[in-house]
């Protein structure tokens, strides 16, 4: 199950059989007050920085989000991914709840994007699934529908399912769905990363698509949540995620190690590249 | 399913329900040339130094190793346990592949003890097995046999149903059995790490028995070794291990990191009285 998506030069596949695809979360407004204040005033060069720091980190796609209260994201949104595709030519992930905004985003995208998100609405289904269709696009499929977020693992997992079968009714191809489980803070519920991760495994058994997690969610509201997402991280490679959307600062290790654990490294070529690396950056 | 072991005064209960149970791994000469020369001279004192400092890193059972080239085991491993047992109340577990060393260090031990191991072979079983039953003992299963270690999950797992059914034809309750599936560095294998996963994911399904692992062997050989054993610890937690052979020093954080994320922790309340330590000892 290979999942293709590009920019003008650069193709990024996602496979089970492939090392870990971290996709940037950093482009995104939530928690910081620079960024937003710079989006309101339409000034991309955070925008720009952002990409760049992310790809020096190892991120090899980019998630653009610039939805924040006052925000015009229809106008927005194509700015911000015009900036990024300025400086990098790293495939991107187009990230809004508002359909015109992705739709003014795919037009001036150049290549085969990731769009993010639809989930199991009939609203969300009716308006963001033509827009993949027309535009080539690979989609991410939340797991929650008009009933919000369920809190079992099965009703996830079958809203995973109608997602990818109703995707595939309007001629996507199931390999062009990944599936996001949504990770909720271990803080506000103790049984939500558990949740989580059994629909993660589910999904891989039962649908065989390939998966993302906007996995720093899990971590809301505790202290050293870079030590709980890096633990998450780790459990939720292993349970099939393989795109996961994450800090690239602090995920690229775990993800390198997980690779390695996970059968996806011969000669563990690519973690003695990076331990190697890592050491003359600290000379 | 409860395996309980304990000592004179302090009870240890290992249970899926439960928070992780880390056995120190330290008090073992397999490479540790300075332990070695002090055993070979029946010097205790650093089996205690190492009993001490494994407790206060969050150890709650030790493992007492003392096999080594011109080792005497059978006078050595009780002296061993009784040098512990003078520094501290926690549970042991007696680890040896002679089963003349097992005997004698179970006489001496004052609790119901983890005995380290037995593995599939008909040798083992029909020597370890009768001594557990005799001492009222606890036994950690090594899925390998007369053929060595399986490298398919499904063969181990076999291993440790044959290990389990075993036991309870000597009157062993399966709750005593604690199945280790076996821990190979993925710098000689790239798979050997998923395949222990697979097995533990399956003896967990299928078996429902308490597991060990002596975790850090899958780095051997391999750079950052404490890395690298910190993301593998995190996915073989999920996987369903629940008392780990490991470095308390290392071990502890991502142990009460994967309790969170396993629902074994309600309301933060170990991570955050963790954390709170943490800073405290940093001030």
């Amino acid at each position: 199950m290979e999942t293709r998506i590009y920019s003008n030069t650069q193709e990024v596949i996602i496979s089970p059989d492939r090392p870990t695809v971290i996709i940037g979360e950093r482009i995104n407004p939530t928690g910081k007050k620079r960024l937003a204040a710079s989006l309101a005033e339409k000034d991309m060069s955070r925008v720009r920085r952002l990409a760049l720091s992310q790809v020096k980190d190892g991120a090899t796609v980019l998630d653009v989000n610039v939805g924040a209260a006052g925000v015009n994201e229809v106008e927005l949104l194509p700015m911000a991914i015009q900036a990024v595709m300025e400086v990098t030519d790293v495939p991107l992930c187009i990230d809004s709840a508002n359909a015109a905004a992705l739709e003014a985003a795919l037009q001036v995208y150049k290549g085969k994007a990731l769009i993010n998100s639809v989930n199991g609405e009939e609203a969300s289904l009716e308006r963001v699934l033509p827009l993949a269709k027309e535009y080539g696009a690979a989609v991410i499929g939340l797991t929650m529908d008009d009933s919000g977020i369920p809190q079992d693992p099965a009703t996830r997992v079958a809203i995973a399912a109608k997602i990818v079968e109703r995707a595939e009714s309007y001629g996507i191809p199931r390999e062009d769905v990944l599936i996001d489980c949504l990770a909720l803070s271990v803080g506000a519920d103790s049984q939500a990363a558990k949740v989580t991760l059994e629909a993660i495994q589910r999904v891989r058994e039962e649908l065989g698509v390939n998966m993302t997690l906007g996995a720093s969610n899990v971590s809301f509201g505790l202290p050293d949540r870079e030590a709980i997402n890096s633990v998450f991280l780790a459990m939720v490679l292993a349970a099939g995620v393989n795109a996961p959307i994450v800090n690239p600062k602090h995920a690229r290790k775990v993800a390198i190690i997980a690779d390695l654990l996970l059968g996806r490294d011969e000669f563990a070529m690519n973690y003695i590249t990076f331990y190697r690396q890592q050491s003359q950056g600290r000379d």
